[in-house]
């Protein structure tokens, strides 16, 4: 099969063999979409190598094998794979959650292996990805899309549900004052997610066409650089921006007490003066991945939008140059049909 | 009077006019501590100029006049001192908070000017402080100090209450695994009030003769160069070592979304790798200035030890020297007596 890879410091379409799977669900990828964690992959900036990409919607191809014992965990290659395994069928559409834990640890115990410390992680830790024709993932991973969803929206459930993490982390007030720092794709979700809470949502940016998307959706808009105006105003801030600039910025836009939440991770070191965080007790909340139930409800409902933070479509074929596109100024989501 | 100012780049005990008040108390200080904020302003960090220091114990020696109107904001010159305001009375032993808010915003309005925009901070912000003969502040800021505490451990109110700050700003419960790093006085104030949760408390310090202290109240101690052996350990970290490196140290020793809590402020930047925040769900809360009640508690029920922090004491007029001495590594609290 075809599959995008990062491999000895080289980003290229590849044919491999397709994923053995005895105790995880084989996946046909229908749709996948590239994510800024891909481009800091393929700058050689995360450590990983093997097939990139975590953001996909596809078909159940294969379930996994039912051993004669009864449970799949003993399963080998002589028995027959399962038809179905919970809700989950042959045949079905699925996204998948990107986190899979060790099943054992007490994370893993609660159903939570988002931070389970063996975990890997679907094209970014330790697990290939979906930039490919097929991926594998444990069943329990795997969530049924709703018919309503087109598969152009429902490659959105990943960063979508990333978006969604951040109520998983901090309570915002319906009366909140909330700004997002960073137009792209992941800004523009965030705004969505927060506007959902009944917060007023001002978003800053650097770049017109994607500012005016905000606008379109009933946001306040600032360029970055009228950002010092707004000092003091805000009591949440979402720092989405990808550039070590935005955390000193989202401080500056915070009253005393007010709270900063980080989304986007970067390569590097950020240069931070502490001393304005303890005098005005500002609280820094990290926030990676959230769950994709949330997503897809927002996603079933038409709560958000998804359309018009798609900017282009390639063939898996043309995965290289598509990640060049995506890495564009101006450019929000690309998406890979295998 | 005699006063240890900062001022013109230079640090000295002059002689100034005692402070002239209309519509504050008058305090005669009869004991003073000092602070590593006062070394941070000393050195010319902290854009202060002015008579320095912001802990201490004194007597009311007068109140606001009382004006013709009968509201003191009205007082004038020629108006009577009052003997008594509220539960205060001249000659009775007060500890000062040392916010002063400007009495109208709606911080100032619910009876918490810590972070009031226009505030002063006495000896740190627009207002001479402590070590000194006399101060002034509102009668509001002044609290009557309980007859069983006496003036060495009354003066630890000011830091024991920023240390209590850290239960205002985060709830930590009995089974929690806390740490403490940095082992001065601010380090040990800290993991005694957090031992008052119940929590497990493990201090990590670069001296044998403080983290011998913390041995002798309970506390695991650690050596910070072995701090590694502990990464992912704690529930929650509280940074109050007064250097750049306790933030990252903070990162090491937090399991996935533990809380730091930033304590010391200190002059500079801190290089910190934003990334782990965001990928470990860490959340960073900055906390400053606590209540006096509940430091005062403390003291009064002896549930906390600040007698072994005391490492000496020299007269005002020696202040200078009692700066640099306090600056040594190895010394804790020392006082100044006017």
């Amino acid at each position: 099969m075809k599959a995008l890879r990062y491999e000895n410091r080289e980003l290229a379409v590849r044919d491999i063999p397709k994923p053995q799977t005895n105790d995880e669900a084989l996946v046909r990828v229908t749709l996948s979409g590239i994510c800024n964690t891909d481009l800091e992959i393929a700058r050689g900036y995360a450590g990983f190598e093997g097939t990139i990409g975590h953001e996909f919607v596809g078909i159940i191809e294969e379930l996994p094998r039912v051993s004669k014992a009864g449970t799949s965990a003993k399963a080998s290659a002589d028995d027959p794979p399962s038809l179905s395994v919970g809700l989950l069928t042959q045949g079905q559409r699925v996204v998948g959650e990107i986190n899979a834990g060790c099943g054992r640890c007490s994370l893993c115990q609660v159903g939570d292996p988002r931070h389970c410390a063996k975990r890997t992680v679907l094209g970014i830790v330790g697990r290939d990805g979906a930039h490919a024709e097929f991926l594998k993932l444990p069943v329990a991973n795997l969530i049924p899309v709703p018919n309503e969803i087109p598969d152009e929206y429902a490659v959105f459930t990943e960063p979508l549900a990333a978006a969604c993490g951040i109520l998983e982390r901090v309570s915002i007030k319906a009366d909140a004052r909330a700004a997002v720092i960073g137009d792209g794709k992941l800004g523009l979700l965030c705004a969505q997610v927060l506007a959902t809470t009944g917060a007023s949502v001002t978003l800053f940016g650097k770049h017109d066409n994607k500012l005016r998307i905000a606008k379109r959706h009933g946001f306040e808009t600032v360029l970055a650089d009228n950002a010092k105006l707004q000092a003091r105003q805000f009591d949440v801030v979402i720092e989405a921006s990808g550039s070590p600039s935005g955390f000193n910025l989202g401080l500056d836009l915070l009253h005393p007490r007010g709270v900063l939440v980080l989304k986007s991770t970067f390569h590097g070191g950020t240069n931070i003066d502490a001393a304005r965080i303890v005098v005005n007790e500002i609280t820094v909340a990290g926030s990676r991945c959230g769950r994709f139930g949330a997503a897809l409800d927002l996603l079933r409902t038409n709560a958000v939008d998804v359309d018009s933070l798609i900017s282009e479509e390639f063939t898996l074929s043309d995965g290289v140059r598509a990640l060049q596109r995506a890495a564009e100024p101006g450019l929000l989501k690309v998406l890979l049909r295998p």
